[in-house]
Protein backbone atom coordinates (compact mmCIF):
# COMPACT_ATOMS: atom_id res chain seq x y z
CA UNK A 1 0.00 0.00 0.00
CA UNK A 2 0.77 3.30 -0.56
CA UNK A 3 1.74 5.95 2.62
CA UNK A 4 -1.31 8.47 1.67
CA UNK A 5 -2.14 9.95 4.69
CA UNK A 6 -0.11 12.32 6.98
CA UNK A 7 0.39 11.36 10.88
CA UNK A 8 0.65 13.91 13.52
CA UNK A 9 2.25 12.60 16.93
CA UNK A 10 -0.16 14.06 19.33
CA UNK A 11 2.18 12.87 22.99
CA UNK A 12 5.57 12.28 23.86
CA UNK A 13 5.44 9.19 26.04
CA UNK A 14 8.02 6.66 26.25
CA UNK A 15 6.17 3.66 25.57
CA UNK A 16 2.91 4.50 23.68
CA UNK A 17 1.95 7.17 21.92
CA UNK A 18 -0.88 8.35 19.69
CA UNK A 19 -0.78 9.46 16.84
CA UNK A 20 -3.50 11.31 14.07
CA UNK A 21 -3.90 9.85 10.55
CA UNK A 22 -5.84 12.06 8.07
CA UNK A 23 -6.19 11.41 4.80
CA UNK A 24 -8.81 10.84 2.07
CA UNK A 25 -11.37 8.23 2.72
CA UNK A 26 -13.28 6.27 -0.02
CA UNK A 27 -15.86 9.34 -0.19
CA UNK A 28 -13.13 12.01 -1.08
CA UNK A 29 -13.19 13.34 2.14
CA UNK A 30 -10.88 13.82 4.63
CA UNK A 31 -11.08 11.71 7.55
CA UNK A 32 -8.79 11.66 10.89
CA UNK A 33 -8.61 8.03 12.78
CA UNK A 34 -6.27 7.92 16.26
CA UNK A 35 -3.73 5.45 15.87
CA UNK A 36 -1.57 4.53 19.86
CA UNK A 37 1.73 2.70 18.70
CA UNK A 38 4.55 1.44 20.22
CA UNK A 39 6.69 2.24 17.29
CA UNK A 40 8.89 4.73 16.33
CA UNK A 41 7.45 4.61 12.74
CA UNK A 42 4.39 4.28 13.70
CA UNK A 43 1.93 2.50 10.53
CA UNK A 44 5.09 2.20 7.92
CA UNK A 45 6.02 -0.42 10.33
CA UNK A 46 3.24 -2.72 10.88
CA UNK A 47 4.52 -5.41 8.96
CA UNK A 48 7.29 -5.74 11.76
CA UNK A 49 6.05 -7.87 14.45
CA UNK A 50 6.16 -5.57 18.01
CA UNK A 51 6.48 -9.10 20.01
CA UNK A 52 6.15 -13.00 20.56
CA UNK A 53 3.91 -14.71 21.61
CA UNK A 54 5.15 -17.96 22.97
CA UNK A 55 2.74 -21.15 22.86
CA UNK A 56 5.08 -23.58 24.93
CA UNK A 57 3.76 -27.58 25.38
CA UNK A 58 6.18 -29.69 28.22
CA UNK A 59 6.36 -33.27 28.21
CA UNK A 60 5.35 -34.48 31.36
CA UNK A 61 5.27 -37.73 33.11
CA UNK A 62 1.88 -37.57 33.37
CA UNK A 63 1.46 -35.99 29.80
CA UNK A 64 2.10 -33.00 27.97
CA UNK A 65 1.12 -29.84 29.56
CA UNK A 66 0.33 -26.47 28.44
CA UNK A 67 2.61 -23.26 29.98
CA UNK A 68 -0.15 -20.90 31.10
CA UNK A 69 1.23 -17.22 32.47
CA UNK A 70 -1.12 -15.12 34.96
CA UNK A 71 0.05 -11.49 34.96
CA UNK A 72 -0.58 -8.27 37.13
CA UNK A 73 -1.82 -6.03 33.83
CA UNK A 74 -1.93 -2.30 35.01
CA UNK A 75 -4.63 -1.04 32.14
CA UNK A 76 -7.16 -3.80 33.09
CA UNK A 77 -5.54 -3.64 37.10
CA UNK A 78 -6.18 -7.30 37.66
CA UNK A 79 -4.48 -10.63 36.42
CA UNK A 80 -4.68 -11.79 32.83
CA UNK A 81 -4.04 -15.45 31.75
CA UNK A 82 -2.32 -15.85 28.51
CA UNK A 83 1.20 -17.38 27.18
CA UNK A 84 4.66 -15.90 28.11
CA UNK A 85 5.54 -13.36 25.62
CA UNK A 86 7.62 -9.87 25.36
CA UNK A 87 8.53 -7.23 22.86
CA UNK A 88 11.31 -8.12 20.58
CA UNK A 89 14.06 -5.90 20.72
CA UNK A 90 15.70 -4.07 18.12
CA UNK A 91 18.93 -6.18 17.38
CA UNK A 92 17.14 -9.36 18.28
CA UNK A 93 15.28 -12.42 16.20
CA UNK A 94 12.48 -13.95 16.72
CA UNK A 95 14.44 -17.00 17.70
CA UNK A 96 16.63 -15.21 20.39
CA UNK A 97 13.72 -13.38 22.06
CA UNK A 98 11.24 -16.23 22.21
CA UNK A 99 14.56 -18.51 24.20
CA UNK A 100 15.25 -15.43 26.10
CA UNK A 101 11.65 -14.11 27.14
CA UNK A 102 10.74 -18.37 27.65
CA UNK A 103 13.20 -18.69 30.17
CA UNK A 104 13.04 -15.36 31.63
CA UNK A 105 8.97 -16.08 32.11
CA UNK A 106 9.07 -19.63 33.10
CA UNK A 107 12.32 -20.49 33.86
CA UNK A 108 12.26 -23.00 30.98
CA UNK A 109 14.54 -24.20 28.25
CA UNK A 110 13.55 -23.70 24.50
CA UNK A 111 13.89 -27.45 23.28
CA UNK A 112 12.46 -26.19 19.82
CA UNK A 113 10.53 -24.04 17.22
CA UNK A 114 7.58 -25.84 15.47
CA UNK A 115 6.00 -22.71 14.01
CA UNK A 116 5.69 -19.20 14.03
CA UNK A 117 2.92 -17.83 12.19
CA UNK A 118 3.16 -14.25 10.37
CA UNK A 119 1.70 -10.86 12.00
CA UNK A 120 -0.90 -11.07 14.11
CA UNK A 121 -2.44 -7.87 14.79
CA UNK A 122 -4.41 -6.84 18.31
CA UNK A 123 -6.70 -4.25 17.61
CA UNK A 124 -5.85 -2.54 14.45
CA UNK A 125 -8.72 -0.39 14.80
CA UNK A 126 -6.77 1.42 17.88
CA UNK A 127 -2.81 -0.07 17.02
CA UNK A 128 -0.51 -0.91 14.44
CA UNK A 129 0.80 -3.27 17.56
CA UNK A 130 1.67 -7.39 16.45
CA UNK A 131 2.86 -10.58 17.21
CA UNK A 132 3.55 -13.49 15.98
CA UNK A 133 2.45 -16.78 17.56
CA UNK A 134 5.39 -19.39 18.28
CA UNK A 135 4.52 -22.73 19.02
CA UNK A 136 7.39 -24.43 20.89
CA UNK A 137 8.55 -27.39 23.10
CA UNK A 138 10.34 -26.50 26.15
CA UNK A 139 11.46 -28.51 29.26
CA UNK A 140 13.02 -27.66 32.53
CA UNK A 141 11.36 -26.79 35.86
CA UNK A 142 8.88 -23.82 36.25
CA UNK A 143 10.36 -20.82 38.46
CA UNK A 144 10.13 -17.18 38.75
CA UNK A 145 13.77 -16.46 39.81
CA UNK A 146 14.11 -14.92 36.12
CA UNK A 147 11.68 -12.27 35.68
CA UNK A 148 12.52 -8.76 36.03
CA UNK A 149 12.01 -6.97 39.59
CA UNK A 150 8.68 -5.09 38.34
CA UNK A 151 7.07 -8.13 36.35
CA UNK A 152 4.13 -9.66 38.39
CA UNK A 153 4.53 -13.15 36.48
CA UNK A 154 3.50 -16.65 37.31
CA UNK A 155 3.87 -19.13 34.73
CA UNK A 156 1.72 -22.78 35.03
CA UNK A 157 1.57 -26.09 33.22
CA UNK A 158 -2.08 -26.95 32.56
CA UNK A 159 -3.64 -29.76 31.40
CA UNK A 160 -6.85 -29.91 29.34
CA UNK A 161 -9.64 -29.83 32.12
CA UNK A 162 -7.36 -26.82 33.37
CA UNK A 163 -8.11 -24.71 30.42
CA UNK A 164 -11.81 -25.50 30.48
CA UNK A 165 -11.93 -24.64 33.78
CA UNK A 166 -10.04 -21.42 32.74
CA UNK A 167 -12.37 -20.62 30.04
CA UNK A 168 -15.53 -20.98 32.33
CA UNK A 169 -14.03 -18.93 35.34
CA UNK A 170 -14.86 -15.50 33.94
CA UNK A 171 -11.33 -14.36 34.41
CA UNK A 172 -9.48 -12.45 31.99
CA UNK A 173 -7.80 -13.66 29.15
CA UNK A 174 -5.49 -12.44 26.59
CA UNK A 175 -7.37 -12.27 22.81
CA UNK A 176 -3.54 -14.06 21.55
CA UNK A 177 -4.70 -17.24 23.93
CA UNK A 178 -7.99 -17.29 23.54
CA UNK A 179 -8.51 -18.73 20.17
CA UNK A 180 -6.25 -21.70 21.36
CA UNK A 181 -7.69 -22.25 24.54
CA UNK A 182 -10.70 -22.91 22.87
CA UNK A 183 -9.11 -25.24 20.42
CA UNK A 184 -7.36 -27.09 23.07
CA UNK A 185 -10.72 -27.42 25.35
CA UNK A 186 -12.37 -28.64 21.75
CA UNK A 187 -9.60 -31.52 20.61
CA UNK A 188 -8.25 -32.45 23.87
CA UNK A 189 -5.21 -32.59 23.35
CA UNK A 190 -2.04 -30.36 22.86
CA UNK A 191 -0.49 -30.96 19.92
CA UNK B 1 -9.01 -5.41 43.26
CA UNK B 2 -8.76 -2.50 44.80
CA UNK B 3 -8.16 0.94 42.63
CA UNK B 4 -4.55 1.62 44.21
CA UNK B 5 -3.69 4.05 41.71
CA UNK B 6 -4.01 7.71 40.05
CA UNK B 7 -4.67 8.08 36.93
CA UNK B 8 -4.15 11.41 34.37
CA UNK B 9 -5.56 12.20 31.57
CA UNK B 10 -3.09 12.86 28.77
CA UNK B 11 -4.91 13.80 25.99
CA UNK B 12 -8.25 14.57 24.99
CA UNK B 13 -9.04 12.46 21.59
CA UNK B 14 -12.20 11.58 20.77
CA UNK B 15 -12.39 7.85 20.23
CA UNK B 16 -8.89 7.03 22.12
CA UNK B 17 -7.08 8.28 25.17
CA UNK B 18 -4.02 7.99 26.68
CA UNK B 19 -3.88 7.85 30.62
CA UNK B 20 -0.55 7.69 32.96
CA UNK B 21 -1.64 5.35 35.92
CA UNK B 22 0.75 6.03 38.85
CA UNK B 23 1.10 3.04 41.39
CA UNK B 24 3.30 1.40 44.04
CA UNK B 25 4.25 -1.43 42.43
CA UNK B 26 5.52 -5.10 44.30
CA UNK B 27 8.65 -3.52 45.28
CA UNK B 28 7.37 -0.61 47.15
CA UNK B 29 8.24 1.44 44.26
CA UNK B 30 6.30 4.03 42.64
CA UNK B 31 5.73 3.12 39.15
CA UNK B 32 4.02 4.62 36.21
CA UNK B 33 2.38 3.08 33.38
CA UNK B 34 0.70 4.32 29.84
CA UNK B 35 -2.55 2.97 29.10
CA UNK B 36 -4.85 3.93 25.75
CA UNK B 37 -8.27 3.20 26.63
CA UNK B 38 -12.00 3.99 24.51
CA UNK B 39 -13.37 4.35 28.07
CA UNK B 40 -14.80 7.19 29.98
CA UNK B 41 -14.04 5.35 32.85
CA UNK B 42 -10.66 3.62 31.70
CA UNK B 43 -9.24 0.87 33.92
CA UNK B 44 -12.14 0.63 36.52
CA UNK B 45 -14.57 -0.86 33.49
CA UNK B 46 -12.39 -2.99 32.28
CA UNK B 47 -14.91 -5.75 32.55
CA UNK B 48 -16.83 -4.47 29.97
CA UNK B 49 -16.44 -5.55 26.83
CA UNK B 50 -16.20 -3.04 24.40
CA UNK B 51 -17.12 -4.79 21.51
CA UNK B 52 -18.21 -7.80 19.95
CA UNK B 53 -16.27 -9.73 17.74
CA UNK B 54 -19.05 -12.32 15.75
CA UNK B 55 -17.68 -16.07 14.93
CA UNK B 56 -20.47 -16.38 11.95
CA UNK B 57 -21.13 -20.09 10.26
CA UNK B 58 -23.58 -20.26 7.11
CA UNK B 59 -25.08 -23.34 6.04
CA UNK B 60 -25.02 -23.52 2.11
CA UNK B 61 -25.64 -26.18 0.03
CA UNK B 62 -22.27 -27.29 -0.20
CA UNK B 63 -21.80 -27.50 3.56
CA UNK B 64 -21.05 -25.12 6.59
CA UNK B 65 -19.02 -22.23 6.18
CA UNK B 66 -17.07 -19.71 8.01
CA UNK B 67 -18.07 -16.05 7.61
CA UNK B 68 -14.46 -13.92 7.10
CA UNK B 69 -14.14 -10.16 6.72
CA UNK B 70 -11.71 -8.18 5.23
CA UNK B 71 -11.11 -4.70 5.92
CA UNK B 72 -9.42 -1.36 5.64
CA UNK B 73 -7.67 -0.53 8.91
CA UNK B 74 -5.66 2.70 9.18
CA UNK B 75 -3.51 2.22 11.90
CA UNK B 76 -1.75 -0.68 9.47
CA UNK B 77 -2.71 0.97 6.17
CA UNK B 78 -3.43 -2.60 5.26
CA UNK B 79 -6.60 -5.09 5.10
CA UNK B 80 -6.38 -7.03 7.96
CA UNK B 81 -8.76 -10.53 8.16
CA UNK B 82 -10.64 -11.53 10.90
CA UNK B 83 -14.58 -11.48 11.58
CA UNK B 84 -17.44 -9.34 12.16
CA UNK B 85 -17.30 -6.99 14.65
CA UNK B 86 -18.48 -4.02 16.37
CA UNK B 87 -18.32 -1.66 19.40
CA UNK B 88 -21.45 -2.26 21.78
CA UNK B 89 -23.16 1.11 22.36
CA UNK B 90 -24.38 2.15 25.86
CA UNK B 91 -27.71 1.78 25.25
CA UNK B 92 -27.34 -2.32 23.74
CA UNK B 93 -27.19 -5.55 24.58
CA UNK B 94 -24.54 -7.95 23.59
CA UNK B 95 -27.06 -9.72 21.70
CA UNK B 96 -28.50 -6.54 20.08
CA UNK B 97 -24.99 -5.56 19.05
CA UNK B 98 -24.44 -9.42 16.94
CA UNK B 99 -27.19 -8.94 15.41
CA UNK B 100 -26.80 -5.38 14.53
CA UNK B 101 -23.18 -6.01 13.67
CA UNK B 102 -23.22 -8.84 11.73
CA UNK B 103 -26.60 -7.52 9.16
CA UNK B 104 -24.04 -4.50 8.39
CA UNK B 105 -21.14 -5.94 7.87
CA UNK B 106 -22.24 -9.08 6.01
CA UNK B 107 -25.89 -8.56 4.97
CA UNK B 108 -26.14 -11.47 6.61
CA UNK B 109 -29.20 -12.49 9.44
CA UNK B 110 -28.86 -13.75 13.07
CA UNK B 111 -30.31 -17.05 13.41
CA UNK B 112 -29.04 -17.86 16.72
CA UNK B 113 -26.43 -17.35 19.41
CA UNK B 114 -24.85 -20.77 20.60
CA UNK B 115 -21.88 -19.28 23.00
CA UNK B 116 -21.11 -15.84 24.55
CA UNK B 117 -17.49 -15.87 26.10
CA UNK B 118 -15.98 -13.88 28.68
CA UNK B 119 -14.14 -11.11 28.33
CA UNK B 120 -11.10 -11.15 25.84
CA UNK B 121 -8.31 -8.64 26.35
CA UNK B 122 -6.57 -6.96 22.91
CA UNK B 123 -3.34 -5.93 24.71
CA UNK B 124 -3.33 -5.91 28.58
CA UNK B 125 -0.08 -4.23 28.84
CA UNK B 126 -1.42 -1.39 26.43
CA UNK B 127 -5.00 -0.88 26.76
CA UNK B 128 -8.10 -1.80 29.13
CA UNK B 129 -10.01 -2.97 25.40
CA UNK B 130 -12.06 -6.28 25.23
CA UNK B 131 -14.63 -7.72 23.60
CA UNK B 132 -16.59 -11.26 23.85
CA UNK B 133 -16.50 -13.74 21.12
CA UNK B 134 -20.12 -14.65 20.03
CA UNK B 135 -20.60 -17.89 17.80
CA UNK B 136 -23.52 -17.85 15.83
CA UNK B 137 -25.43 -19.33 13.39
CA UNK B 138 -26.19 -16.88 10.39
CA UNK B 139 -28.20 -17.13 7.10
CA UNK B 140 -28.90 -15.31 3.60
CA UNK B 141 -27.01 -13.64 1.21
CA UNK B 142 -23.48 -11.55 2.06
CA UNK B 143 -23.89 -8.28 1.30
CA UNK B 144 -22.13 -4.48 1.89
CA UNK B 145 -25.51 -2.38 1.30
CA UNK B 146 -25.60 -1.54 5.14
CA UNK B 147 -22.33 -0.97 5.30
CA UNK B 148 -21.88 3.08 7.01
CA UNK B 149 -19.90 5.19 4.33
CA UNK B 150 -16.91 5.21 5.49
CA UNK B 151 -16.14 1.40 5.89
CA UNK B 152 -14.65 -0.44 3.54
CA UNK B 153 -15.39 -4.21 4.63
CA UNK B 154 -15.96 -6.99 2.30
CA UNK B 155 -17.25 -10.42 4.30
CA UNK B 156 -16.53 -13.49 2.13
CA UNK B 157 -17.66 -16.97 2.70
CA UNK B 158 -14.96 -19.68 3.81
CA UNK B 159 -13.98 -23.32 3.71
CA UNK B 160 -11.20 -24.93 5.92
CA UNK B 161 -9.04 -24.88 2.63
CA UNK B 162 -10.24 -21.35 2.07
CA UNK B 163 -8.75 -20.61 5.83
CA UNK B 164 -5.56 -22.95 5.47
CA UNK B 165 -4.35 -20.45 2.33
CA UNK B 166 -5.49 -17.25 4.21
CA UNK B 167 -2.70 -18.46 7.21
CA UNK B 168 -0.22 -19.34 4.84
CA UNK B 169 -0.72 -15.78 2.74
CA UNK B 170 1.23 -14.10 5.29
CA UNK B 171 -1.98 -11.54 5.19
CA UNK B 172 -2.38 -9.34 8.47
CA UNK B 173 -4.87 -11.54 11.05
CA UNK B 174 -6.81 -9.92 14.07
CA UNK B 175 -6.03 -11.70 16.94
CA UNK B 176 -9.35 -12.43 17.57
CA UNK B 177 -9.55 -14.94 14.50
CA UNK B 178 -6.33 -15.89 14.63
CA UNK B 179 -6.52 -18.94 17.48
CA UNK B 180 -10.03 -20.27 15.95
CA UNK B 181 -8.96 -19.80 12.06
CA UNK B 182 -5.89 -22.32 13.17
CA UNK B 183 -8.58 -24.28 14.89
CA UNK B 184 -10.68 -24.55 11.90
CA UNK B 185 -7.50 -25.62 9.91
CA UNK B 186 -6.30 -28.82 12.83
CA UNK B 187 -9.66 -30.29 13.44
CA UNK B 188 -11.04 -29.69 9.35
CA UNK B 189 -14.86 -28.68 9.89
CA UNK B 190 -16.28 -25.84 11.53
CA UNK B 191 -17.85 -26.77 14.91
Amino acid sequence: MTADYTLKRLTNSKWINLYEAVYIDKTGSENRWTVASRKDRPIVDADKPDAVVIVPIVDTPTGKKLVVTKEFRVPVWDYEYGFPAGLIDEDSTIEQATAEELKQETGLDLVRINYISSCVYSSSGMTDESCCMVFVEAKGRISNEHLEECERIEAMLMDVDDIRGLLASGRKISAKAWGLFYHYTQTGRFD
